[in-house]
């Protein structure tokens, strides 16, 4: 085996042991120190800097990382059926996923700008988005509002209960209730009912 | 008069140019330097850092002072009469306020952790938990979600929708209409039908 394939194999157990220790670290403690994740991950600092350049560059990519697992995660999700119930679903797993990684998003909050967490969501809101055009279509949905601006509404109100969850305003057991009851009003055509939470 | 005296006034007018200074420049660039700041401001580096220990500081300061005065601005709005009409002012007052100083909420959420934000925020969401309650007890807002969540649903949706005009996917004119037709639905009782935005 040439030097340089060991080397590569090396690197990349190093990378994968350093984003497995800076995920576990930032969920316990989401300003947890480059100096404690190079601990957790047996590697030393210099070694940590020579893949990640910065703290922020390494939150990053735990972050980046979350969200590909998360969008593996949502693909599960039944969207097919009534857009309102599929919508229920998604909103369900959604919460899931943010509540699982709910510290991890507070560090990311901390240390990269809203504009970038929001790209970061990108996949995750294509899959919103195409669930809103479907009730949009059946006429479930409403269509008098930019389906660009529900998307939004969808993200900052699951990310919102995130936050009043970390305030101690919201409970856990009744956000994902409040979080759909809330969605499915927002997007209920103007002159329908606001649908009766389930 | 005592030379104590003569330096508190001293200071008090160098801390006041630096705030200004700093709300002008920030306005205009989020991540305008303690440097710039100080010489927009006409005093040294040592000067701002002797009332200021640290850029965070200064940001922080310069927010409550902008808060302050957008719950003066805020007291101008009618509350009074239908609590539907009286939120449809309070978001178009609310929206111009963030409008205005979106680029200082950008400075905010950059150096800032959304927690604080938050928590600055305490004055105007009363304001708005004050009108949510009456509009309650009127029957004309749902009371089967908790309070402290609709009043969540209304700072996150307005902040919402500062960040997507900062993305460039939400146009400014479209924004209040937006905001407030998404409330209402949001704030709207189970089985009632969602009013049409005017």
């Amino acid at each position: 085996m040439p030097v340089t394939t060991g080397r590569r194999a090396d690197a990349q157990r190093n990378v994968a042991a350093i984003l497995d220790a800076a995920g576990a670290r930032l969920v316990r403690d989401p300003d947890a120190s480059v100096s404690d994740i190079a601990t957790a991950a047996g590697v030393g600092r210099v070694t940590l800097y020579g893949h990640f350049a910065s703290r922020t560059e390494l939150v990053d990519a735990v972050f980046v990382r979350a969200m590909a697992r998360a969008h593996e995660a949502l693909d599960a999700v039944d969207l097919g059926g009534d857009a309102r119930q599929a919508l229920a679903r998604l909103v369900g797993s959604s919460w899931q996923v943010v509540d699982e990684s709910r510290m991890l998003l507070v560090a990311a909050q901390r240390a990269l700008p809203p504009e970038r967490i929001r790209d970061l969501h990108e996949n995750p809101m294509r899959r919103v988005r195409s669930l809103l055009d479907r009730g949009r279509a059946d006429g479930v949905f409403r269509s008098d509002l930019p389906a660009d601006w529900l998307v939004a509404v969808f993200y900052t109100v699951v990310h919102g209960a995130a936050d009043e969850l970390g305030a101690g305003r919201l409970a856990a057991d009744a956000a994902p209730g409040a979080i759909t009851a809330t969605l499915l009003a927002a997007l209920t055509p103007p002159g329908d009912p606001v649908p009766a939470p389930v």
